[in-house]
């Protein structure tokens, strides 16, 4: 058994099921092993960004890591961009990165590049195997890293040399730390502080966002009057029907401000204090009141479900959170004009049970979490660290994990041009994905910004870098192009037939929207 | 006036005509200021990789740096990958940065990273503005080491507050390094080496293979004997009629050491001795025979075409090179086999003089290469660092740089799918680029090199990750999608047809080349 084999025997021993992978030379002992083991899935992304957010979606929805394939420094670079946003969402995700071999990096060949300077900034634990024999170790701690609440990324270097040569064989896989219990004495005072008076509000984000630990915000939230608050972008949250519902943050600096103005205290369940996305001359980068009260109910790395629960029966008396009811939006009117709003309306009206919605919206985003409020119960993944060209890699991703759910992909038309690639993938996975691409034919955030950040009057230089006219990009003809059957709407009933019929059938499915 | 405006004029006052531009919030200011500065382009792309790629073309064609300018961290690393290509290449780049504000950053917002992380690995300079104040100094300095021989990458950070306070105005350019002398002994110790019999071999790259220095090497040849070469990968290279023509270093270990069989001394001039792309079982690294003189005329620093120009007075006697004679390659058949010979054929027939080619053909290019090889004079602009999805970006850089001359781009489709975002700013620039994708629905080259790194018979999922069929890719759609005009050829009189038209107009045009 060659280095490679055992690695891959030992990702699999490890429980690490699919490798999402864009290989080159130095990974073809990496590929031709996968054919000699059993339960590992290799799909293709012919654009690392592709790989590394669909490994994110698959993290993101199951709570296991992927693995990764990278073909040497500048694959690995490709896929940054996107492994900061996994980063930003601690998805657990195992980096396998192809280099030189070991002796031949001497010679300093056109691809050889500083492999582990590209990873640094993305990972929590970095390593280059230095041997066939430590390989499989070396992947063994790769996946306990990459586990290590709340969940990191570990980048394994393989030269190609440690592929080829003779191995011991797979190695056991390490025990994982599970999330650390909250200290008692901290749940106290977190209740105390909640029987103090005053306005509270429950801020959370990781595994706090699941239905279960969202039902025990809710019977905080009956008993104390607390509010429940999730990040503008939070990694993952079930929502819908029959879940404890979560208010999200605003997006720009002064709308946090006013809608944190009047709290006591935010007790914090796996998140940071809201702050500005970005930071505009003169506004606060710190939205919270100055006499407002943080506490940390629970660190990231912590147990924030099982502090909740226990926060719950410290301080709730029986008493039990509301859930959301089952209300469609109301069909809008086929002259009703044609945007976001009336499209969220839609698509809450069709979205099935058990839905993922991936989130690439941008400008477009919010009034579909409104259509979808009270929609059948479902999974929202948001944008994470803010790099666009998320959307449609973690739908791979969320589609791969749960063959069996609908993921919707909501992105911007230029969001969707970071990582086009990915539609080939979910062609060729027959994945059951429907993409709604918001075709307002601009960079529309940075319109808004400009004014934001103090630009006056933009000219006309400046006002061609936010456009996406000149040509307009034909994403029906794009999504053909790779496979993926496409269609283009301009009225609400066009979408709401498109919409329907997508959701009603399985398989790969692009939407147009052309809105203002 | 404040930082970006002094930085942008700067910017201008240093020489650089051209921004390559994805830009974000934190960059509104630097985009705005475009407006207030004559003679500043900036040329959208809607994909990073796009805009380091075209500033590594623009970049080669002028010997001077673009500017790109690129949004925080994973902005800077979605361009990651070319600007690894475009250090091979030494190429001046002066890569703008933005980044929060100063004062942001402790937040810890989505959005932040390690830029300097990021950027380290492919940058030779590397600094983050800590004022509006020093904006423009800095840039200056960015500029000058950018600048520094052969040509290298220097990176600016610009937290986006020192872009929106106030500056004291643009700083003067300052003096910018020339190529280093070589030191007469050196060259007297080539020459005396030269003539002590033996079988020698000029080995150049960078500016030593410019037409000029070319014919200087020539006159070397013609005295001594001394064969010419290139690496397989030379960053620029003059060629085809009325250029002194230069044998191009074979790709694979085993036929470089072939080729490189009783040759008693290499005299390197810019480039590095001859080395495997990658290592193979059993296979060399090293590729000179072991008694093999290796002898340095001039550094990759140093001032080559001089070097040149002294030993060719030293030792040529008067001797003159051979040039190329114009000959154009017969038209193949029309029922001649449809593949890279015979299309190599077609374009050697077509190509326009002064020509420049951006080759990111992988297993097409050397076919291509070979029926090119006597056309009217033409730029070959290569794959420098092995990172694919180099092509389509540098072909917008040379367009950009030479508007007056027909690029012609070779891309695999495997290549062509890393950056098609490159398409759509053809489109809107109205390039005269015509992109000819050898769509061999595979990475064929992975298929050869599987078997050369030992793997014998690859199972059914190996192959799955080397095939771009289910789906193919449907380029004229694609192309189509971003607004350029595109058509398919699947024999030799279609392609001649077609290529033949695309020569005979201007603009943007794609040829999808379906082969074997």
């Amino acid at each position: 058994m060659n280095g490679a084999e055992s690695l891959v025997r030992t990702l699999s021993a490890c429980g690490v099921e699919v490798c999402f992978a864009n290989p080159g030379t130095s990974e073809m002992h990496f590929v031709a092993a996968l054919d000699r083991v059993e339960g590992m899935r290799c799909v293709l992304g012919l654009f690392e960004g592709v790989v590394t957010g669909a490994a994110d979606g698959y993290g993101r929805v199951t709570g296991r890591p992927a693995a990764t394939l990278l073909h040497l420094g500048p694959g690995l670079a490709n896929g940054l961009a996107n492994l900061h946003n996994a980063r930003r969402a601690a998805t657990p995700i195992v980096n396998i990165v192809g280099d030189h071999a070991t002796y031949h990096a001497q010679y300093d060949p056109p691809l050889a590049s500083d492999v582990i300077g590209f990873a640094r900034p993305v990972s929590a634990w970095v390593e280059s195997s230095l041997s066939s024999r430590t390989v499989a170790s070396d992947a063994a701690r790769a996946v306990q890293a990459a586990c290590a609440p709340p969940g990191q990324i570990a980048t394994l270097i393989l030269p190609a040399d440690t592929a080829w040569l003779e191995a011991e064989g797979p190695a056991a896989p390490l025990p994982t730390l599970a999330p650390a219990p909250v200290d008692q004495a901290v749940i106290e005072r977190v209740a105390r502080a909640l029987k103090a008076g005053g306005k509270s509000a429950l801020l959370m984000r990781g595994r706090a966002l699941s239905a279960a630990a969202l039902d025990d915000a809710g019977r905080v939230a009956a008993a104390t009057g607390a509010r429940l608050l999730c990040d503008t972008f939070a990694p993952a949250l079930e929502r819908g029907a029959g879940v404890t519902p979560v208010e999200r943050i605003p997006y720009f600096a002064e709308q946090i401000v006013e809608f944190m103005q009047g709290f006591d205290r935010v007790i914090l369940v796996g998140a940071k204090p809201p702050t500005a996305f970005f930071a505009y001359p003169g506004k606060p980068s710190w939205c919270l009141p100055d006499d407002c009260e943080v506490l940390h109910l629970a660190y990231p790395h912590e147990d924030g479900p099982r502090a909740l629960a226990s926060l719950a029966d410290r301080v709730s008396g029986g008493a039990e959170g509301t859930k959301v009811a089952l209300t469609l939006p109301e069909q809008p009117a086929d002259d009703a004009k044609f945007n976001a709003y009336t499209i969220g309306a839609v698509i809450g009206r069709h979205l099935p049970e058990g839905a993922i919605i991936s989130d690439d919206g941008a400008t477009s985003s919010a009034q579909v979490l409104a259509g979808t409020a009270t929609s059948p119960r479902h999974l929202h993944l948001a944008l994470t660290g803010g790099a666009i060209g998320q959307g449609l890699p973690v739908a791979l991703g969320a589609s791969v994990a749960a063959p069996g759910r609908k993921v919707v992909c909501l992105t911007g038309d230029g969001s969707a041009m970071y990582t086009p690639q990915a539609l080939w993938s979910f062609a060729r996975e027959q994945c059951d994905v429907t993409v709604v691409v918001f075709a307002n034919r601009a960079y529309k955030i940075l319109g808004v910004e400009l004014g934001r950040v103090g630009v006056g009057d933009p000219g006309p230089k400046a006002q061609a870098m936010l456009s996406l006219r000149d040509p307009e990009i034909g994403w029906v003809s794009m999504a053909e192009g790779m496979g993926v059957e496409a269609s283009r709407a301009s009225s609400v009933r066009q979408f709401t037939d498109q919409f329907a019929d997508a959701m009603a059938k399985r398989g790969p499915r692009l939407i147009e929207v052309v809105i203002g």
